[in-house]
């Protein structure tokens, strides 16, 4: 980050705009979703009762089956977090060893997962409108030790599922989703989580739906989930049997009770960020040099994040001098995601990861910036945000788009 | 088990016993320290207010430095459980390939972490008497490919840690200590955790002290300290910096919370069980064919478990017999641990697994009962269980050591 970026140049104009709109109190990127405390407090003081705080408990059952009908699907093992969770699904298709071809551009929980398994990631570029794989990249990245790929939902728009999997089946590769932002998201009659081998899903606090640290494996047959819930449960099938090497990839009761109040608010969530989504949208299609992502057909989308792409040329000011500017307005926004794992110092030296196989990635990573968004965010909070951005443009001379 | 064992004859001489003694409602193994209620309401309270659910929040920063000053330690890093704990304290140390030796008497998830760690497990044989790893049978199963020895301080009771420490430095290896037992335990001025490189708690909801599901890691400084929590945060060192590949290890707020109002609880919880362990001890130390721990000169005991050791011979049924006896009085005993890890069908194969090489551990595992305790458990009921073991001896006619 330059030192001007730092601390921008306080010219009239943003003077003029902070004093019209700063806010007085900091707006977050993110906030979690709490249910009621006092419904809260109800299911603990059924924990009190029983005294059952984990190991497959009442709310942990409630859960898994509440989730399955919620998202419309049959196989639902619940786990501690989403990527002890990416852990254990890559480990019950032993996919441990060898290549996985999978994104720079995600959460470095993706690709550290990959890293605990003793797999060794390739990076293949990304799709400039969706900011996931792009599948006419994947297919040239195979190579004889290539185990499976390993795409992520990127906030929650679908892959090209279809072309992802033709390319699976012809190499005969695994395909298991990180699918971590993509809690409810439907494509056409289905839930996208019923693609690939299996899907993964982040129940952090910041995420959509939360269970306080959590995540799911969405898998596609019975078989796969009794695996899967083996190797989350120390391999024991009962008292006396162990079948397996599992590790600790348990839910808890606190956890699975939390859920269970927040799967109950989770349609009105989506109803509430979808407004504020489109509130952003309005106030920001027109601001020459910021790019924002559009709906896209036969998607039912879960709107969990706003993602703006800053064009520096366009714009007039660079991602890094807009996110700084934001900060004296008292708006947290979040470089999301910034740097690409392909930068890390421990993955940087693979040949995949060299900045001219990654071309659009480096772009977006360059340009993405997300803006606050969760549901009890005010509207007239967004509104000022979209003031705030369509007045720090500073060629104001030039023609709107 | 034998068909005799699940339905034992009911002899005279039970039907009488069960008839004076048996309990009206089950008596469990164990059951979990439960603070107030209300108190970690309060807790909660506090967490609705901030929204700050996980990530390094205020009471996780409150338990890790209260356990430091309970434990008598200074670095201490909190995790989601024992074994991610145990996964990431050998990634610490890059333990990640050739062999470790260690015990095939506990709880699967000491081997599955090294399983998971792509270590090969070396099992040693144990002592008779501690249950611990056997400090002479250790320097022969040495080899080129030895990178550590991970011992496991079964129920709490301290393994020689210098004799292990010894040949640790003789040889350059490490020593990551498998303490999941030994919350609280002293040895002479210290804590035990204070030995090998560092040492493993486990916090699940069955131990002693409990944060639902939890664990954490002791190190002996500030830089292996600095590198575990890096470990077990995704390797995230600022918001724009990763610095190694970690995965999530982390404990949320609700498990810290939950924590802290345990260790107001826990020297209550170790006084309790110190009174119920003195009273199982009067009761069985005269009956023939079963055999106590007593505890160690040197050492501050933390209570955790009461197992007793029952020969055949001598007590005139079997360990599998009497466990099935005491289900008809309504009271659960545990065989902890059996099987040995090296009978798992995943680890029997490997060399050290043999039969004929760990023939104290396999005479434990065949005789060892867990007996219920836990601090509400009351005084009466311990005295019952008591009077249960000695009538079930069914050779009454043979005089008392």
């Amino acid at each position: 980050m330059s030192v001007a970026a730092q601390q921008p140049p306080q010219d009239a104009a943003v003077l003029e705009l902070l004093h019209r709109y700063r806010f007085e109190r900091p707006v977050h990127v993110t906030r979690p979703t709490m249910p009621s405390r006092e419904d809260y407090q109800r299911s603990l003081a059924r924990l009190w009762e029983t005294g059952w705080l984990t190991n497959d408990g009442e709310f942990h059952q409630e859960l898994g089956a509440g989730l399955a009908r919620y998202l419309g699907v049959e196989h639902v093992s619940l786990c501690c977090n989403g990527t002890v969770a990416l852990l254990i699904a890559l480990h019950a298709f032993r996919i441990t060893s060898g290549e996985v071809i999978t994104t720079p551009f995600t959460f470095p929980a993706t690709i550290h997962a990959l890293y605990w398994n003793r797999i060794r990631p390739v990076f293949c570029d990304i799709d400039e409108k969706t900011f996931n794989l792009d599948p006419q990249r994947i297919e040239a990245l195979i190579g004889p030790d290539t185990r499976a790929i390993l795409p992520v939902h990127v906030f929650g728009h679908p892959c090209d599922v279809e072309a992802i999997q033709a390319i699976a089946d012809k190499h005969g590769l695994h395909v298991i989703y990180d699918a971590a932002h993509a809690m409810g998201v439907r494509y056409g009659d289905a839930s996208v989580l019923e693609h690939g081998d299996c899907s993964i899903l982040s129940f952090h606090a910041t995420k959509l739906f939360s269970t306080i640290e959590g995540g799911a494996i969405v898998s596609r047959s019975e078989v796969q989930r009794k695996r899967i819930d083996y190797l989350k449960n120390f391999g024991i099938e009962d008292e006396e049997t162990v079948i397996g090497p599992g590790i600790n990839g348990k839910m808890n009761e606190f956890q699975a009770a939390f859920g269970l109040l927040q799967l109950e608010m989770i349609e009105q969530e989506i109803t509430r960020r979808r407004r504020l989504t489109e509130i952003y949208r309005e106030g920001l299609r027109a601001v020459p040099g910021l790019r924002i992502q559009e709906d896209m057909p036969g998607v039912r989308h879960n709107y969990a994040y706003f993602p703006v792409l800053v064009d520096p040329e366009r714009y007039g000011r660079s991602r890094d001098e807009l996110h700084a500017l934001l900060r004296q307005f008292n708006v947290h926004s979040r470089k999301y995601f910034h740097p690409l794992c392909s930068h890390y110092p421990f993955y940087s030296a693979l040949p995949s990861a060299g900045r001219e196989n990654l071309p659009v990635a480096e772009r977006v990573a360059e340009r993405v910036l997300c803006l606050p968004l969760y549901g009890t965010l005010g509207e007239d909070a967004v509104e000022g945000i979209c003031a705030i951005l369509a007045g720090l443009r500073s060629k104001p001379g030039e023609a709107r788009a």
